[in-house]
């Protein structure tokens, strides 16, 4: 039954329930976390061959000892199983250490560095925003002083017409932040449609105008109906538009979230500034580490069957995370979530003005939640509403436990506005 | 017998006879490196244990998971290890990836974002640069626009008498690179008048002047009479100068050149704020992989073993070097060159003006060599007189090879000169 339909008196009945609820998770002393996106240590047991699975063995088909310093572009091997992952030849692939933040952070160092500070003078350099997103992109721009702008979002992808209309209005936009697919924190993957329209943008905006598409979740699926993306660059090429597009991925939630090997891919003349650029701070990556990833995940058959041992291990949680949400929040029209195919998150909507109070109550009885308003640039959700679930990482009756709190404080959030709402109506002449 | 001694026709008939021997290389089609500092397959076989060393146990005693994400300073054990590097306790280190170029490249950037660019507004940073010295350091600068300014450097270490007055002189100083011990590439191990008067240093130019304590050889020995190194450290808490200091190691020279772990060290409030600045980059360094140092090296012992089976390994190849020039150059007066306790490095000096020719004539029969000047800032040896030797890399046979054509062309180079200014002097009035 909806909140709105009850009485008052039914809803403060309510309220107290749920009161004696929360205060009973408090005695429990709790100590639980929903916050980030990690794989559960039997997901990084399945990667456990990795350590000596190379017996000895170090050399490369080319000759090359990866014990050794050097070749800042990754093994070629890796560069191959990168493709995989980006949709693109080996040689448009560069394989670097255990994380593509790390990879974005220094790409949008070097276009600064290299075109859109000059570009910029005095003013800023913009990006583009699609919201609710990855909160470390942001941290990115904020820590260069690149000013964001938000997007919105539907189960399509960001708003296109906003995004051009944006670029048209503004030369100083450089960038956009796509999680293409199976999106942090949403799941939803861009349609055909999207990606075609991405792809063009250059046209106008021009090649440093840049789409870094951290298609971080490219084979992460929960159910057996999988999302399909377009390969972008597919497009770009087509269209001439391929110096835009930076595209990146990982094996951090395929082999051990802090120990696998990242991807970023580009036109090779793109490439090929950027390597340089990479020269003067380092000699080369871990190739150990990436031929033991080549051994370990072989070809795209072998990421297959790896993501599917991986399925087998979240998918119930996704669907305890589902159940909970639906059977104490599905009827009473207080929020709204997404059931995704694949990703790490599940995205819930509060009324508006809320999740932060929300996020605080359980905090207080010891269940963390992504801050309200992490998903947002500058940690500012404009309507207070959006919470980042992350179900992977704690044991299923740790999950269960947190999200049977989470609904007690939304539900007493939701109700203390709604019982506020209709006394002040009442108290008024 | 110094050439200086000998007739000009009999310096005729010895350039003749070493050009006939030039042209005997040139026949060979050699392929040989004696550019860079890296170690032989043999000395990479020392640690082949570690892939796989592991055994399917990745938890600390704390309890963390080390194949999961996070931890950005690295893990204690490591950092305990990286204590035994830098002379540091524990809490002072952090652990990184393969690469003490990347921690270097990243606090300079840290310091200009966080402090030195204001400071400096319109006008340039400035660095000291003891030489010759280390490339990738004054790549770094250059990089980032910061000016080098050259410092003498003696078999002490670099001339602090320069060092401090220059610094009394301009404020915009604000670093000053050092390899104290078994410096790249002379060898040379600062003594400890040297080291006190660095650790104060700082009394004058301020605690944002940062020596940059490069000890990539700390524990680099070739010989059994080790050199030591004085603890910049201790010497600057009595001081009040630490935080000044920036130590830095890594295992590239130990275990895998490629996939080691590297070290930077601190006062505490330093390593924090760094950290807060490294946090935007990544989520946190590859823990199996420091892990995986720490079953393997396990403590200073440890690290001495495998230093011993290192120096087995490294010490005829110095010894050669020694010999081939000695034998070739001993008597002549062309050259003088180090006999270093440890490191990977022969520095050698040509008789002014010839350097740079003689790389050029080694490499057009074959033989790679440094590019002279490369041991000097903006690639400019004002003497044009250095040329770094690294003899490890090769097999015996390779080296010797090398060396004995190496010599060949820096007699005939000097032959050339020497017999042109003859000939200048013979045909003036």
């Amino acid at each position: 039954m909806k909140l709105s339909e009850l009485s008052l008196s039914a809803l403060h009945e309510l309220y107290d329930t749920l009161s004696h609820k929360y205060e009973q998770f408090r005695a429990q002393m709790l100590n639980l976390d929903l916050t980030r996106g990690k794989p559960a240590s039997e997901q990084l047991d399945l990667s456990n061959e990795l350590d000596g699975i190379l017996g000895g063995f170090y050399l490369l088909q080319d000759g090359t000892d990866v014990r050794n310093y050097g070749g800042i572009p990754g093994i070629p091997e890796a560069r191959a199983l990168g493709g995989v992952f980006l949709g693109l030849p080996a040689n448009e692939v560069m394989v670097g250490g255990n994380s593509s933040l790390t990879w974005m952070y220094q790409y949008i160092e070097f276009m600064l560095r290299q075109s859109w500070q000059q570009q910029a003078g005095t003013s800023k350099v913009k990006f583009l925003c699609p919201v609710p997103g990855y909160d470390r992109h942001f941290t990115i721009c904020e820590h260069f002083g690149i000013e964001m702008i938000n997007v919105d979002t539907s189960e399509q992808g960001p708003d296109m017409g906003q995004v051009e209309s944006l670029l048209e209005s503004d030369p100083m936009i450089k960038g956009i932040w796509c999680v293409p697919k199976y999106s942090n924190p949403t799941g939803v993957t861009y349609s055909d449609e999207v990606v075609r329209r991405m792809a063009t943008l250059a046209n106008k905006a021009g090649p440093d105008f840049k789409i870094m598409w951290d298609n971080a979740y490219a084979v992460h699926h929960i159910n057996d109906e999988h999302d399909t993306l377009a390969n972008l660059m597919d497009i770009a090429r087509e269209n001439s538009t391929q110096d835009s597009i930076v595209m990146l991925a990982s094996t951090s939630k395929v082999t051990f979230a802090g120990a696998g090997i990242s991807f970023i891919g580009m036109a090779q003349n793109n490439l090929a500034s950027f390597e340089a650029f990479l020269s003067v701070s380092q000699i080369g990556p871990d190739k150990v580490n990436q031929l033991r990833h080549v051994r370990f995940l072989v070809d795209s058959e072998g990421v297959r069957k790896q993501m599917e041992k991986h399925k087998a291990i979240i998918r119930p949680k996704f669907q305890l995370t589902e159940q909970i949400l639906s059977q104490h929040l599905g009827d009473k029209d207080i929020a709204t979530w997404t059931r995704p195919n694949g990703g790490y998150f599940v995205s819930l909507d509060t009324q508006p003005g809320i999740a932060g109070k929300v996020v605080e109550m359980a905090a207080a009885v010891g269940v963390k939640l992504t801050p309200a308003g992490a998903t947002f640039p500058y940690g500012n959700d404009p309507a207070d509403r959006n919470i980042r679930i992350a179900p992977t990482y704690p044991p299923v009756s740790q999950l269960r436990q947190a999200l049977e709190v989470f609904v007690v404080c939304l539900q007493l959030t939701t109700l203390h506005k709604i019982i506020g709402n209709l006394e002040d109506t009442e108290t008024k002449p």
